[in-house]
């Protein structure tokens, strides 16, 4: 056994693919996808477009095709699937865990969906039609059906018969959920503890009760938090009633935060779509324009604030030249605040009571780079510029947008928080824009009551 | 069973919690402990200082002790486990599992942590000897050596012999490792198919042989994004001569992505230490101070360079009112070529050869941002600002910030990432200081050339 050698997609195997692609050469894309990871198959087609995709995958088994599907990101498999017809489309489903089926078929068009269901094996069909009833982020549209139930009277052997039965549709597990006879969840069993008791032992006596279910409608932030947090590796999903209905894996898991750690970035980037570098000229520059415009906006704006203050301008050109600073300030000493602000409320131990005490804190931390910063710049300026009065003008407006920007840069997260939208908004170019608004009025106010 | 209540820490809680510490009233705190899961009480002790959490801790089990300890981040746990003697240490270590094991020790001052090596149990100190040699950020330092190791000529029921045998030390496992006699990794059998397997199977006969192993001094992002890709578990660690010599499980690379998150997220808002708003006062000005100096010497710069063109700006005031404008603008592009780029490199399918391919992109894509930003700001200072001459430079500068911007943003990360850094660096303040002193150069030069 080798050590894992990851597949490498380079330049020339690509040219050369492409090339058996365009001349339907079967013989070497079948022996080149032959010991191939289906996980590495999905990296490929991402290499190219639909039509050659689904040639290629029509040449895998339909269990292949249906990983490979199912591993591939939403916005390609939702252009991808279009090319594909209900029937093709309902085999390939039919392949899947309820929940993989029941998100796939959430992306596609009602009457394609419907069509699908109505072709799917019963015992899936009523799985996925219980789990299309939720929302795709909350605990309900996460958890897949397929799981181990056992009965408290059962003994090890009863259990392990059960096991046996339902082995084959439920793929991976580790756990056996143990419920009464009108399925509360009452605990559960390891496969470890399985392994190594008396056959004739009862579950109920290495039943394990100190398990965490989770409710159908708590938000998929929330589950992954209580997973990483008491490092459980599936968590069974109960309904009002306590019934078990579904079981939550910690792989889900990872993909929850992976997307989340994402969507972050794209907000603090300020890009708008959720858009890859190697996507069309039309969606990159789709992506990017809302802040820029934005931007533009605000620039505008401060253009015509200025030239209320064309007068002092005109007397002393030197004030122009402390905008950049004022500015930069500002935006830095924004986007670090709302920063620190995110992490917290990523953070779910977050304690809103303390608000008072939290401004305090972030009142002092500014009080004290605010001191420090306009010092420095009180000395540098009147070491570089003869202007005295013009320095004492720029450092006190600086200390001003210190103090201005922390206090913004903290509020706004809590609030954009409070209205339901994600913090990490606050965190981008939003702030940026604010502070530079901000700071400019403080700036130019300045100049105008002291100078 | 009831669903999950939270354990919320109210501020009344904490409270009382804090005057039954004062008056050392063990009944209220062990009585209001009781029944709280470990890891609610780690988050209990974020709230109070070192020795009232060692006088709560020492009132619990030494084994939930451990676990608490365990839990903790490692910032808090250096600083609260200086009032432990190596003694107590010792008898908590004794208690984990090698991997935590060693990272504990690897945050003790070595006085300490070689006295205490000396007085674990020895399993666990040769197990621990072994870890410590590896970097913590490779496989060898996030795996651990516990699994269960059987052998290909076994039958099941030895297998379960062994686990009964091995399965006071390995805590959860959900596999059992397939090896020969020198103990080459052969492959695996989950343990739902040794469960359902007739016991007098052969190992060999329901051993998966298409793991993959990771060698020990892979990366720990390579490592997470393969079980993130391949949807594992755990995975197998290998030393070069293809020996397991440990495992990793899932749950350690969930704590790897968000570290990962968390520090991007810190690096992107220019925050230079690993903070949190109730740490210290001096703590968060320390690690706000670095970018905030950087940005003021960037103004300063900005300032003298602004000199130059005093003569310019003297003749007409109006060119200083579009510096936000330019700024701005040149920021966000900044920021948002860069958060693409590093999202790209945060992709492990991502190819460097295609770089020519892809800066033509990118080329196009700010070709087509510039243009349409830039006829919009020629319209809209045309229409208010009575200067045709000015609104054509500034359109003009605006056009080619965006290009050059563009530039900038796309190919420091990729540098930075070539060095060995965190391409998200690039994505932070330090790309929006890049940006202003670009733009601003670029404009005078318009100006100074054009007007």
């Amino acid at each position: 056994m080798e050590p894992i050698t990851k597949f490498e997609l380079s330049q020339e195997f690509h040219d050369r693919f492409q090339r058996a692609l365009n001349e339907h050469d079967k013989k070497f894309i079948s022996s080149s996808l032959e010991e191939v990871n289906p996980a590495d198959i999905t990296t490929l087609l991402y290499e190219f477009n639909s039509e050659e995709s689904k040639y290629v995958l029509d040449m895998l088994s339909v269990a292949t095709r249906a990983q490979i599907i199912n591993d591939l990101d939403t916005e390609t498999r939702k252009s991808f699937l279009s090319i594909y017809s209900a029937t093709e489309l309902s085999e390939i489903i039919n392949q899947l865990e309820s929940d993989d089926a029941a998100d796939i078929l959430n992306e596609l068009p009602i009457k394609t969906s419907e069509e699908i269901i109505g072709n799917l094996d019963s015992d899936l069909k009523s799985q996925v039609i219980d789990l299309l009833r939720y929302d795709e982020h909350v605990a309900g549209g996460l958890m897949a059906k397929e799981l181990i139930r056992v009965r408290a009277t059962w003994t090890v052997v009863e259990c392990i018969d059960e096991i046996r039965k339902q082995a084959e549709t439920v793929g991976k597990f580790y756990t056996a959920w143990v419920v009464d006879e009108k399925d509360k969840l009452l605990g559960m069993v390891p496969l470890q503890k399985l392994i190594i008791s008396d056959p004739k032992t009862l579950v109920k006596d290495i039943c394990e009760d100190d398990v965490m279910p989770v409710e159908t409608y708590m938000e998929e932030r929330e589950v992954a938090e209580i997973m990483r947090k008491y490092d459980l590796e599936s968590v069974p999903v109960v309904n009002v009633q306590g019934q078990l209905v579904g079981r939550i894996t910690i792989d889900d898991v990872v993909d929850v935060i992976s997307d989340q750690a994402e969507e972050e970035r794209q907000l603090m980037s300020g890009i708008t779509e959720d858009v890859e570098e190697d996507d069309t000229l039309l969606k990159n520059v789709r992506a990017r324009l809302p802040w820029l415009l934005i931007g533009i906006f605000g620039g505008m704006l401060s253009a015509r604030f200025m030239g209320f203050f064309e007068h002092e301008l005109t007397k002393i050109t030197a004030i122009a030249f402390f905008v950049p600073l004022i500015q930069a300030t500002g935006g830095n000493v924004g986007i670090q605040s709302s920063g620190l602000v995110v992490q917290s409320l990523a953070n779910p131990g977050y304690l809103e009571e303390g608000m008072a005490q939290r401004l305090m804190k972030v009142f002092y931390v500014a009080l004290l780079n605010a001191l420090l910063l306009s010092l420095i710049v009180l000395a540098s300026t009147s070491l570089f510029f003869n202007n005295n009065r013009l320095s004492v003008v720029v450092s006190f407006a600086l200390f001003c947008v210190v103090m201005f920007s922390s206090f913004v840069g903290t509020i706004t997260p809590i609030l954009i928080n409070r209205l339901g939208f994600n913090p990490a908004l606050a965190s981008g170019p939003f702030i940026t824009t604010a502070s530079d608004l901000l700071g400019l009025t403080i700036y130019f106010l300045t100049v105008h009551v002291l100078l």
